[in-house]
C-alpha cells in the first residue's frame, strides 16, 4: 500500500496545573508496513479519562509516566487496514491502547476484537471498555455491597458513576449520587435512576449528604476526592467500604494534596478504605463484560457517550473532563467509521 | 461492714489541648453495699491509655464520652471485697471497667475473674488485657500479614505496638520499629527482638523507612497518625494493609487533625486503610489469650509494665503517654495488692 500519513499527538511539556496547548506537540509521520504477527489499524475513536492527568506526571504510580516526546497514552477503537495475523482481517473493528494518533502498528496479541452488530462501538469505550470495567469490579470486588445498603457515588453523571450507580441499583442498593449543576442531576436521578441525587453546585455536601443519607452511608465509590471525600467519610456507617477510584478534584492540583482531615472516621467506623487500579482486572474483564452485555442490550443499563471530534482538538477536549462540560462518557473521534 | 470511703476522679471540664489539673475533680464518697448478683470491688490496678483521651471529648465516637461530673472512664483490675454473686469470693482477683476511683460496686456479669498464679496481675492490663487484644486482633484479623512479609508498627515501645511486633516476628515477618529515643529503641531492637527500629527523634522518619524498608511496607500498624502515617504511605507495597488503631500525634491537637495528604498512594498500590476497634472482638477475647498465655509463659512474648502510684497522680501519669515518658504499658497504682 502507499504511504499513509499518521498525525501524532506527543507530549512536548509536563504541564504545571490544566495541561495547555503549549504541553502537546503535533507531528505527522509516514506510517510502515506492519511487520509478522502485526496489525495496523486506522484509529476511529480514542477514550478520554480523568486518568490522563496522572500518566503527564513525571511521579511513581501504578503505571509509567508517558515520557517527554513520546505519542500520549490513550486507550480507543478502530478498524484494521492491514493484518499479518489471522485472527484479524480488514475492516474488523478492534479495540487497544493505541495513543493518541491516527493510525497505529500494535502487535496482534494486543488487539481485542470488537462485536458492533448489537450495540455502537463507543459502548465498547464506555461501560464494555475501562470505566465500566472499573465500575464493576471497583463496586463488587472493593465495595462489596449487600443489597438494601445505601451506596454513594461521587462523578455519578460521569463514565464510571454513572455505571456504578445503575449497577448498585440493579443490586438492591440505595444509591445516591453526587453531580455539578441541575442538567447532570436530572440526567442521574431521571435517566440513570439513581435514588437521590445531591447537587454540589447548589447545596452544601454535608447537607445534602444529610438530606439524602440520613442513615449514613455504606459504600462510598469515590471519584472526586478533596472535600467530597471529607464530607462522605464524615457519613460513614459502622463497617463502611471506601473505593478509592480517583481524585479528579485533585488531579490538577498545584499546591499539596489536601488528605482527608477526618480520616480516623475509619477508626471510629471499623471502615476501609481502599484503592483499586482497573487494570489488575484485565483477566477478568470477560466476566464483567457477560454481566454487562445483556443489562444493556436490554436496556437495563445505559451506556451514554459524549463524542467530541478532531485530534487537532484533544487537548481542549480533555479540559471539558474538568471542567465538566461532558455530559456522558467523553470519546474523541479522529476519524470516520 | 462499715462505711468504706472511695476518692473518686471525676472530669469536671472538657480538656483542650493536653488535660489538665483544673480539668479534675478528686471528691470522696461512701461505698454502699453492692445489691443482689453485684459485687464490691477494691480497684488495685488502673489501665492508663491514649484512647482515654478521646474518651474526654464532646464527638461522636465509637463509645460515648465521659460526661462532665462523671468518674472518668478507666478499666482496671482489683479485689473483691464483698461480692453477692456465687462466681465471686472476697480476695478475688477481677477485671473490668470500674474507672477512676479507690472502690467500685459492678454486676456480677460485668466482671471477669483473673487468675494471677502463674503472671504478675499486671499482665492482665498489657498482654493479656486490652492493649494485647488491639495487638493480636488488629494485625492479625485486619493487618492480615503473611510470613516474610515487611511489617512497621510506630508507638513500637508502647503497650500495642511492643505486642504487634513481637507476635509478627513470631510469625514470620520481618519487622521495623518507630520509637522515640535511644532508650526505647534499645528496648525494641534488643529486648523485644524487632528486626529494626528508627528512632524518630534522631532520623527523618522518610530517610529511616527507606534505610529499613528499602522493598517497601506490607502492613503497616498504625498508633500515631500524622506525619508518621503519611511518611509509611509513601512507601507501602502492592496490596498494602494500614491498620488505622490510633492516632495518639493528634489526640491532643487543638487545630484541625492532619489528614494523610498522600492517601492516593491508596490507589497507586491498591492498598487499604482500615480502622478497628477493640471492644468489637471482646466475644473472642478468649482466642487471643488463648494464643499468647503460652507465648508468655515459654518468655517468648514479652510483658513490661510501667507502673506508677497513687490517684492523686491520675492526671500527671495521664500526660506520660503524651509526652512518651513511659516505658511499656502504663498502669496506676491506686492501692496495695
Amino acid at each position: 500500500m502507499g504511504t499513509i500519513t499518521n498525525r501524532q499527538v506527543l507530549l512536548a511539556a509536563r504541564p504545571s496545573g490544566l495541561p495547555k496547548a503549549s504541553d502537546w506537540q503535533m507531528q505527522s509521520v509516514a506510517v510502515g508496513s506492519p511487520g509478522a504477527g502485526q496489525v495496523l489499524v486506522r484509529v476511529v475513536y480514542l477514550s478520554l479519562d480523568p486518568a490522563m492527568r496522572g500518566w503527564m506526571n513525571d511521579a511513581r504510580s501504578y503505571i509509567a509516566p508517558v515520557g517527554i516526546g513520546e505519542v500520549m497514552r490513550a486507550g480507543g477503537i478502530g478498524r484494521v487496514v492491514e493484518s499479518n495475523d489471522e485472527k484479524f482481517a480488514a475492516g474488523d473493528w478492534v479495540g487497544g491502547g493505541f495513543g493518541v494518533q491516527e493510525y497505529a502498528v500494535l502487535n496482534a496479541k494486543h488487539l481485542e476484537k470488537i462485536d458492533v452488530s448489537k450495540l455502537a462501538p463507543t459502548v465498547h469505550l464506555n461501560v464494555l471498555g475501562m470505566p465500566g470495567m472499573t465500575a464493576y469490579f471497583g463496586l463488587f470486588d472493593v465495595g462489596q455491597p449487600k443489597a438494601g445498603e445505601v451506596v454513594l457515588v461521587s462523578g455519578a453523571s460521569g463514565a464510571v458513576g454513572a455505571t456504578v450507580g445503575q449497577l448498585a441499583k440493579l443490586h438492591g442498593c440505595r444509591v445516591i449520587g453526587i453531580a455539578g449543576g441541575p442538567q447532570k442531576c436530572a440526567y442521574v436521578k431521571d435517566e440513570l435512576g439513581f435514588d437521590d441525587v445531591i447537587d454540589y453546585k447548589s447545596e452544601e455536601l454535608h447537607v445534602g449528604l444529610k438530606r439524602t443519607c440520613p442513615q449514613g452511608i455504606d459504600v462510598y465509590f469515590d471519584n472526586v476526592g478533596g472535600d467530597t471525600l471529607e464530607a462522605a467519610l464524615a457519613r460513614i456507617r459502622l463497617n463502611a467500604r471506601i473505593v478509592i477510584c480517583g481524585a479528579i478534584s485533585q488531579y490538577n492540583a498545584t499546591s499539596a494534596v489536601k488528605g482527608p482531615a477526618n480520616y480516623l472516621s475509619l477508626l471510629v467506623n471499623r471502615a476501609r478504605m481502599q484503592g483499586m487500579v482497573v487494570f489488575d482486572y484485565a483477566a477478568r474483564y470477560h466476566e464483567g463484560r457477560a454481566a454487562m452485555l445483556p443489562l444493556l442490550l436490554e436496556g437495563k443499563l445505559k451506556s451514554r457517550e459524549d463524542v467530541v471530534t478532531g485530534i487537532e482538538n484533544f487537548n481542549d477536549s480533555l479540559l471539558m473532563l474538568f471542567s465538566g462540560a461532558n455530559n456522558g462518557k467523553l470519546v474523541l473521534q479522529i476519524a470516520d467509521e
